[in-house]
C-alpha cells in the first residue's frame, strides 16, 4: 500500500477496517457525513457559517464518485466510491448510531450528498516538527473534546447545536508560537478559538478534567489549555437534530477517516 | 442627486454629512473599517473564521481609490476615495473615540487597509415586502442590540472579542418565514442566529429591556425575541483591543455608511 488510492481500494475490498490514524502521514485525512438530500443545503449553510468547527472541504457533485472539488481525490484507477473507500461507516437514524458496516451502499439513496470537513491531522504534524508536540501525541492518548455552552450560528433545522472543541495543555510562553503554527491551517479548524483557564469559562466548560469525548489529558501547574474549533461538532449537530431527520444519516466511524490524494500544502495553495 | 456615485460626491464636498438610511433605498451600503497594515491581516482572518457578525464584502487593494471587488464600486466617473466618500468617518486612538470628520485623508497611511462590511439594511427591506416589518422600523427607532457572552474565535490579536447581536420581537408562528426571507441574505449576517427567551439564555443576555446599543423595543406576550449576528461586532472589536493599536482606527460614524453601485440581487448574484 504506496498510495491513498491503493488505501482507498483496501478499505473497499474490506481489507482494512481500522483507524487511520498514523496511516501515509503526509496526505490529508477527512471527515465523511453523507446526508438526505432534503437537509443538505441547511447542512452546507451551517458549514459556511460557522467555518472553523465545521470547515467544508468539498461535497459529492449528484452521484456517488465524485467531488466537487477535483484536487481531493486526483487518483482515480479503481475509480472513487464515497460508499466504501473508507474503513468504517457509522449508520445513524433518528439521531443514534443503529448500525455500524464497512460498505454503506444499501443506505445510500440517489438524493444524498456527501460531505468531506476538514480534520486536525494536519495542524498536529506541524506542532510535532515544530518541537512542540501535543501531549496527546506525546501520551498515545486521544485529545480531550468538550462540549461548550458557545452554540453554533443556526441554519435551517440546524439549531440550537453545540460547539464542540479539542483541547491541548500548554505553556503560556509557547502559546503564540502554537498560534501561529496552527493558524496557518484555515482549512482544518485553524488557530486555538480561545486558551486559558478564564476561556475555559467562557466556552462553559466546568470540569477540563471530564471531557465528554476523548482521553482526560493532566494539566500541569506552569500549564494553560488551548482550545480548537473541533470536527465532532457536526456530528453532535446531527445527533442534536436526529430527531427531525427521517431517514438514515451516514458517517465515518471515529477515527476512520477518508484519504485524500493531496498534502495540506497541496491543497491550500490549489 | 440620482445614484450611488453622485451621493458619493455630495459626501466628499461635505454637502451631505448625515445619517444614510432610506438613501437610494435599492442600492446596498456597507459599514467601513480602516485599519493599519500591521494589524489589517488579522482582521480579514477574523472576518473567514466569523462570517456571520463580519460578513467581509470588500477590502482595499493598496490604495485608497481601489478595492479588491470590482462590482461594488462600478461608477468612478468622480474617481473613488474611502477616505472622503462617506459622510462622517469616527477616528479612534488605543480604542476610544478621539475625533469625528467627515475627511479622514490625514489619518490616512500607506500602509492602511480599508474594510467593507455588510449591513443588515438589506434584509430589513425584503422583511418589510413580505409583510413582516421588524418593530423598530414601524416605530421609527433603531433596532436592539446586546453584548453577548458568545465570544468570536479569535484571530491574531483579536482574541476575547465579544458577539453583538440585534434583536428583532415576531410572533413566533411568523418564525419560520422570517428565518427564510432573511437567510437568503447570506452577505449581510444571513438568517437569525438563536431565538426566544431560552436563545437569550444561551446569548448571556440577562435583561432585553436594556440593549447596549440602539432602543428598547418593547416584546409583547405574542412575540418572541429573534437574534441576528450585528454589524457592531468588528466595531466592538476594535474598542475591545484598542489599547494593542498603536495607530490609529478609522470608522464610519454610526449610521453613516458607504453607499454602494449595487442591488443586494446583483451583487450576491455577481
Amino acid at each position: 500500500m504506496s498510495t491513498p488510492a491503493d488505501f482507498r481500494l483496501l478499505c473497499r475490498r474490506e481489507e482494512f477496517t481500522s483507524h487511520t490514524s498514523g496511516i501515509l502521514p503526509s496526505y490529508m485525512q477527512a471527515n465523511l457525513l453523507i446526508l438526505p438530500g432534503a437537509i443538505a443545503k441547511d447542512f452546507e449553510d451551517l458549514c459556511h457559517r460557522n467555518p472553523v468547527p465545521c470547515p467544508l472541504l468539498a461535497k459529492t457533485e449528484r452521484s456517488f464518485d465524485k467531488l466537487d472539488n477535483v484536487s481531493l481525490i486526483t487518483h482515480s484507477d479503481h475509480g472513487f466510491d464515497i460508499r466504501t473507500d473508507i474503513p468504517k461507516y457509522h449508520i445513524f437514524q433518528g439521531g443514534r448510531l443503529q448500525e455500524k458496516s464497512n460498505d454503506c451502499r444499501m443506505y445510500w439513496r440517489d438524493n444524498y450528498v456527501g460531505f468531506l470537513i476538514g480534520c486536525s491531522y494536519s495542524f498536529e504534524g506541524s506542532l510535532i516538527s515544530a518541537g512542540l508536540p501535543p501531549k496527546n501525541a506525546v501520551l498515545g492518548q486521544n485529545v480531550s473534546m468538550y462540549k461548550t455552552t458557545k452554540y453554533m450560528d443556526a441554519s435551517g433545522i440546524f439549531a440550537r447545536c453545540p460547539y464542540v472543541v479539542s483541547m491541548r495543555p500548554y505553556k503560556e510562553k509557547d502559546l503564540d508560537a502554537v498560534r501561529s503554527i496552527t493558524s496557518e491551517y484555515k482549512l482544518t479548524h485553524g488557530g486555538p478559538i480561545d486558551w486559558g483557564f478564564d476561556g475555559a469559562i467562557r466556552l462553559g466548560i466546568s470540569d477540563l478534567s471530564k471531557p465528554e469525548y476523548g482521553d482526560a489529558i493532566d494539566i500541569e501547574d506552569d500549564e494553560i489549555p488551548v482550545f480548537w474549533g473541533c470536527g465532532v461538532t457536526p456530528h453532535l449537530a446531527i445527533e442534536t437534530v436526529g430527531h427531525l431527520i427521517e431517514e438514515p444519516v451516514i458517517t465515518h466511524a471515529p477515527g476512520c477517516m477518508l484519504l485524500l490524494d493531496t498534502t495540506y500544502k497541496q491543497f491550500s495553495e490549489s
